[in-house]
């Protein structure tokens, strides 16, 4: 299968500020796609730390995906980060511009030199839709960078994902089973064991007070995963 | 300040089955310390993934703290792997079996194969203490190996964080403004500039399908921050 990694650029993750909900979006989108995710790197708004972070997983991965740092503000640092991981020129492009230009009832006065930041884009990148609020994201090479507004990435998720080559889908099944790990952990194995191609995971959980196990399988291969399933329904 | 890196070990975080929710409680409690959390990687359930990210990250960073993985069953590898990075020996420890055999009502019969897994402990590490489920996590060198079930997590991030060196405590304070960072961005971009120690960021969310943004400042120096502070909410 293809493989993917996110690189969310966040001051405020890191600080705890804000909780990610970017990851499960991507995530669920490229299993749905049939592209593994890989890895997530949440890293600070630093250009130093963004280019080689960028510059490692690009190396690494078929698809890179960033999210943050792609709006007006001091702060928004991610497109130029881009371009110099790419060592290629950034500059306001007619087509970004023009699309930006349709979120304002006077483009002529209203895309201040702070909003036209928004339509840096670095030389040979594509655009990436954004019908929310317009600023558009961009694809170079195989990384995708898009904004952290939840709302905005989602969309430009939505935007990007079918233009990408997927494999075949990742399937996933799950049973809940109310005894605790330490009695599942045994036969849990031996299927495990018996399934090497299927990933079987184990993941205990607190309700009331006691521990529920739901116990998930994946698969790209359905008939192996119903197999496995009925494995493991026997366990509940 | 003193640095940390966190590696969440979770398959199901990377195939968007569940939302890591450990990140954002680690977050805060380092920010509290005086520690800064500086990277967070995701990574899957994979012996060579988990050993390279914690050498990789041990050598970079003051702490490291891993969270999921120490449980009974056979995807809990990452005690293991630990071992592995560190080229030391693991053994079930008396201590922890000790703490463990606390957990159940006849310790001799449940103490089963599976469970005394959870009793695993790398040569020369220390117990973190697990006020819900008693299974230990532990530390060993500069890294923390926690369980990822949230509450424990949690409780395990209240074991350990006043044990560790910390720094100045990170303040934070922060302003909504009603107006689109286009047009604070100007404004905004000159209070930054003039206080190059404190970290300004620019958060727009969407509210009733108008933008509001979220100013956050951020500095170890109380009187640095008010200052800053008020410079921001004239902006409002």
């Amino acid at each position: 299968m293809p493989t993917a990694a996110m690189i969310v650029i966040g001051d405020e993750i890191l600080s705890g500020r804000t909780q990610d909900v970017n990851v499960q979006v991507l995530a669920q989108a490229l299993g749905a796609r049939g592209i593994t995710l890989a890895e997530v790197r949440v890293i600070p708004d630093d250009v130093a730390t963004i280019v080689r972070t960028v510059n490692e997983l690009r190396g690494q991965m078929d698809n890179v995906f960033t999210s943050g740092g792609i709006g007006p503000t001091h702060d928004d640092i991610t497109a130029d980060c881009i371009a110099q991981a790419f060592d290629v020129g950034i500059s306001i492009r007619d087509d970004a511009r023009a699309i930006l230009a349709t979120n304002y009832a006077d483009p002529e006065n209203d895309l201040t030199d702070a909003r036209l930041r928004m339509a840096r884009i670095p030389d040979g990148a594509t655009l990436i839709d954004n019908p929310i609020s317009k600023a558009p994201g961009f694809t170079i090479g195989n990384v995708h960078v898009m904004a952290g507004v939840p709302k905005i990435f989602a969309a430009m998720v939505e935007s990007i994902i079918p233009t990408l080559t997927g494999g075949a889908p990742m399937l996933s099944d799950e049973v809940r089973i109310e005894k605790g790990e330490g009695t599942l952990a045994a036969p849990l194995g031996e299927i495990a064991a018996r399934h090497p191609q299927v990933s079987i995971g184990s993941y205990p959980r607190a309700v009331d007070g006691r521990f529920v196990v739901n116990v998930v399988a994946r698969s790209t291969d359905a008939d192996l995963l119903a197999t496995v399933m009925a494995e493991l329904r026997q366990l509940a």
